[in-house]
């Protein structure tokens, strides 16, 4: 049985780590927050196991630790904040902030976020517009690491898109995704075990479809979801979270990896919709909860015996966490105790 | 050689089919112009082909012929537009204009429409925005006709989605799908010509992977693209379109060919953003512009000569259409004949 972590102490040594790297007490407590919710829905990919990352990113430049995100430009139902090369998730919860603002005023609102760094989980921006009752759609650019069609070698970012959409009896409907055909992290496992992977899922220096990663990402790249198609949607992120906000796009955005020391030049985009302006909230919510019930009402496959809605997974998940604490892989709890001995913190609110 | 015929005799020709059928002439010239430059633009899967669709969705009742789109409801940044069960072109051209002319002042705008019928290509839509200068995204759920993970049979529609975004100097940036893994004309060429299909295309009556197209769609369902993405993608226009319009949603849109007579429930959904407003429009236009070339010029893949931006291919066909007349293919053609000869339409136009 995984070892777990009551989400309480986790947060708690993360904010310590953060303050230890130079965050304000108020930043490293949001940033803990993200990444403490992500574990918790048991997206772990982007919850706290990347913590030396971040910490990584500080040391070496590419994050400014004290930078403070700052209004650069707003209308009624729109703003655009800069995030001054500091972490993404103060600049990124003030965009949404805003933007949840302002919708209740003007029913669509957006913000954005320029000159930013990476944001966590997608998830956590969206999930804050249900709170108030709202849509929440959240994207990010990412660094180049993603092959187009046609092409060899990273062309464009996995630029990820979260949505959340509040519901009435039911839980907030909550997907969560990036834009190549899988996870990276995916990608990672199999060449550490000397797997073989399906042809899909990269392709090789010539850019072609390869079932070897050893060389990836050195040489190939992620291919993109469903072809041309997950290579539209990316580009239409690079529009509204890089070329709208005056964030970098495409090989303006760098990665923290292989360019240490450099700002990411990030950009998120943030679009909330408040569906009481437009309709009675009870007759939306009951809607969107007659769909809930409609698919998991739906014929179900031979040997399946559930249908899942997005986020419903994630929402069993976070309850269990909450109950039980958080079943936080090795890989994660290796990132944190490293991170722990790097900075000096104390790492019993761990064991 | 395809034969050509030139895009002002073919609108001329839908114009006449759709005043017999009962349009008013406005009505019968839009529904004609969305479905010529569909044409022009190579994406005869939604073009004039479906025109004996359109007819007997008339004669069935399905479509009111006299329906006149409605404002249902306004505020500054949006509108919501009842189509009274009429053609879904009138309807959704008037959503996007109001969200254009909204857009003008506020930056972001929207109009959903409900109560709605079938509304061509997407991409119409989304282009009308860029003729002002402003990102269009246009989204309409459909009738169930994909299957989800865990089930069988037809579940949700696979959504079409499209944008355009303004460039400078480069054509505009223009993306039109639908959320399935591969359009469903692609499984009844296959179907037709008695070919085994792809096993990821379709599911068979159990809702497990098959290459064998014989039973669908009776039996067996489209596949969502990129699995749990494209399904969590649909749900999220079945939202926006639909909860959020007041139209129907999943099984509540019915299909103008399972179900003849019966009101289709469709609904839409048309974002639109105004970066004139966000930063200046010639620095937007410029950022589009290098992004393009730096796709462009992207490294090739082995056996690659090109690699194409969203939508480029459309523009070169749609110059080519412009210049040369548009090359239909037979079963377009064959359609547009038979309609001729159900309303009584001269067809020497055709010829």
């Amino acid at each position: 049985m995984a070892k777990r972590i009551l989400p309480e102490n986790l947060i708690k040594f993360c904010v310590e780590i953060f303050v230890k790297a130079g965050l304000s007490t108020d930043d490293a407590c949001t940033v803990a927050d993200v990444l403490v919710m992500t574990d918790t829905w048991g997206t772990f990919s982007h919850g706290t196991v990347a913590i030396l990352n971040y910490v990584q990113a500080i040391k070496s430049g590419s994050i400014d630790p004290a930078g403070k995100p700052r209004l650069a430009g707003e209308g009624p139902s729109w703003a655009v904040i800069d995030a001054n090369a500091g972490m993404g998730m103060p600049a990124c919860c003030m965009a949404m902030n805003l933007a949840i603002e302002k919708a209740r005023k003007q029913t669509f609102a957006w913000a954005g976020v320029r000159n930013s760094s990476h944001f966590g989980a997608a998830g956590y921006y969206a999930n804050m517009a249900v709170k108030h009752d709202m849509i929440g759609i959240a994207m990010s650019n990412a660094d180049p690491n993603m092959v187009v069609p046609g092409a060899r070698g990273h062309v464009i970012g996995n630029n990820p898109i979260a949505y959340a959409v509040p519901a009435g009896k039911e839980q907030p409907i909550f997907l969560d995704i990036a834009l190549s055909a899988v996870a990276a992290g995916k990608i990672f496992a199999a060449k550490a075990l000397g797997h073989e992977i399906p042809a899909t899922w990269i392709t090789d220096a010539d850019g072609l479809p390869t079932s070897d990663p050893t060389n990836w990402p050195a040489t190939g790249s992620m291919t993109p979801m469903a072809g041309h198609k997950g290579y539209g949607i990316a580009l239409l992120i690079e529009v509204l979270a890089g070329a709208l906000t005056g964030a970098g796009i495409l090989s303006e955005v760098k990665s923290w990896k292989l360019h240490p020391g450099e700002k990411a030049y990030l950009g998120q985009s943030f679009l909330v919709i408040n569906p009481a302006a437009i309709l009675p909230l009870d007759d939306f919510k009951q809607h969107i909860d007659s769909a809930i019930q409609e698919l998991h009402n739906a014929p179900k496959a031979k040997g399946s015996d559930r249908i899942y809605v997005p986020g419903e997974l994630e929402w069993e998940r976070r309850e269990d966490a909450l109950r039980n604490g958080i079943p936080l892989p090795e890989l994660s709890f290796t990132a944190l105790y490293q991170a722990g001995e790097e900075l000096g913190v104390d790492t019993r609110l761990l064991d």
